[in-house]
């Protein structure tokens, strides 16, 4: 059966690629970074300020809400996008990675993966089957196939074991999938690990298989970058020109500048809330840790030519002050800062590609973060 | 020397007063609650949702404040308005409260309370000069004198030797504050615990030194409703009719409402916000508890007349689920709502004594709490 394409390729400059993803939520602009809501929520960002960053797409995580408040209760309520008046385009990962990273004695098996929730004890199984009926009661726009994810480093016949189980479990979730409404979305997962022959044959059977995306898992899990890197450039040029890939959990911004520059549209990470609530703020100037005791007679902005009100406005001074004084505003603001310069990011990236000119902006930008933080005048 | 006044007093029904008060950061409509900033953050709210509830004017906790940043580093950035970004109206208190609460190893005598900061164990010696210095430099539009505020219940005896301390305090307040730019203000605090001579005597007291306004304070410190409602009762008909009224750290909207029928004119509390962060929200149908079972499957939002948009668009069930998951975004979002229902209370205050039926007004809301929350229909 021919699957659906709700993608669109607008430009390419060189590997890098913009285009748009219609979604029944609400079209996503490519490449694209997905702020992660885990539990239906933002960390410290109300959904207002989301949208008003330019996110045009969020992350949802299956194995937290099938847990609390339970995917069954999210349905009866009108799906995760009403439940949390967010409204737009969700995309909901299948549980898996949660499952290997946080829930107790679990075990693996053809059928699916069994495991204690972590809540209260109750022992739950995730079946490829069980994985896609959550995500059609979340409602999510885009749903990730259940796949076995492993650490790196790893041997090459525990990485090959676990990725030929992710596509017998592909086959399985694109079968449960094709009673889903029209427009929703489901993404298959490139596994393989290190090993370029091992992703090779991962991406040539989910192209067999067929899906509406492409996702690159198992990356950005203690791997050094050039490892990643190197695994899209095996990637990548494997996977249907005009299908949306995604690189999941990743990452910095460097990170998702060179997986761009290697044909990566989409991407997700908790990285800018993450390091937001302790203290860290990404800037055109590169990262700086606002716990430092040198900003604390500081009067002047992270970055007076932000659009973004909240650097553009607060001294480093007062985020300092939060910050050491543990004030939830500074885990809100600093939160906030980063989610909105991953979106300008993301926007000056789209508009590189699109008047041909992203190698420039790459270097440029790299150039700037390297620079390191604007000195006092 | 005669104190300038900057009160008007606007309207009059019954002992209920509407007024405004100009300070040098802009107009005060009273009665006013002013949200609680401890340490230059609301928590759980950013300044933009504070101005957009409708508040006019916040307060500033001068010990935390002179502990961590620093009361000369918050004036060499250009005082609390500026170093927090609020940039209205603010109110600090003395600090001499919180010494009494929070501070180890304190000693009293008339000179100065003594004690070791919570922070780095550094001993601090806070004089009413040092009191009236701090919030100098602080840039506080209003400062409060220090005092001595004593635990209810307490001998007469200590409640009168605090209450004469406070007064003598008051004095040197007074002559400590007259260096202070125009439009800044003073307030002398009424003493006396329980016992209506000794508030009698601290009103007659701080009236012959002269304030810009008054408050009560050494209420709202675990005695029950009725007592601080007579003491209002034995004060506000003493104090001057021109001058603004402040009880401190009040209260619970019943507290205000009875406060304001008896001739008060600004609060002040934590209320709202601590509230917000356990779950509890006040509405229009009294308070509502979404840690409760109840709220997990209820679509409804907590009151769809409301003007606030969280308050009439999250649902109870997003709300609980927030709640019970500890996602920062719940006490966000609750002390918002708080903090948002709290204001409009004051709206609706203000306009029904300008109205001439308040005690109509009075009388309604109380009815309408009192009918619990709306069930389902």
């Amino acid at each position: 059966m021919t699957v659906a394409n709700h993608f669109t390729l607008l430009t390419q400059d060189g590997a890098a690629r913009t285009g748009v993803l219609r979604t029944p939520h609400g079209d996503v602009r490519t490449p694209a970074f997905m702020p992660v809501g885990t539990l239906g929520a933002m960390k410290g960002i109300h959904w207002r300020e989301v949208r008003d960053a330019g996110a045009d797409i969020v992350l949802g995580n299956t194995y937290h809400l099938m847990l609390r408040p339970g995917a069954e209760r999210i349905a009866a309520l009108g799906g995760l996008q009403k439940f949390t008046g967010w409204n737009g385009p969700m995309l909901t990962d299948s549980g898996g990675f949660q499952v290997m990273s946080l829930a107790q004695l679990r075990k693996i098996n053809e059928k699916a993966v069994t495991f204690k929730s972590h809540i209260d004890g109750l022992t739950i199984e995730l079946s490829p089957e069980r994985a896609i009926e959550v995500q059609g009661l979340l409602g999510s726009d885009i749903a990730m196939q259940l796949d076995e994810c492993i650490r790196l480093p790893a041997e090459r016949a525990d990485i090959e074991r676990a990725m030929q189980l992710s596509l017998r479990w592909a086959e399985r979730c694109k079968r449960a999938f094709e009673s889903a409404p029209d427009g929703r979305m489901l993404f298959g997962i490139v596994q393989g690990g290190d090993v370029p022959p091992l992703r090779h044959a991962s991406a040539r059977g989910l192209i067999d298989i067929g899906f509406h995306g492409y996702a690159v898992g198992g990356l950005a899990v203690g791997e050094p970058q050039e490892v990643m890197l190197a695994m899209i450039d095996e990637v990548a040029p494997i996977l249907p020109q005009e299908r949306p890939r995604y690189l999941m959990g990743v990452g910095t911004p460097d990170d998702m500048l060179e997986a761009i520059a290697r044909g990566i549209d989409m991407f997700d990470c908790v990285l800018p809330t993450r390091n937001g609530r302790h203290g860290h703020v990404f800037t055109r100037r590169g990262p700086i840790n606002l716990r430092n005791a040198r900003h604390a007679d500081d009067p002047r902005p992270l970055d007076e030519e932000s659009d973004w009100p909240s650097t553009r406005t607060y001294s480093r001074a007062y985020l300092h002050h939060l910050v050491r004084s543990s004030e939830t505003l500074g885990a809100m603001l600093l939160s906030e800062i980063n989610i909105a310069y991953y979106q300008s990011l993301m926007q000056d990236i789209r508009a590189a590609i699109r008047e041909n000119r992203f190698a420039a902006f790459r270097e440029k930008t790299k150039a700037e973060w390297a620079r390191g933080d604007i000195a006092p005048r």
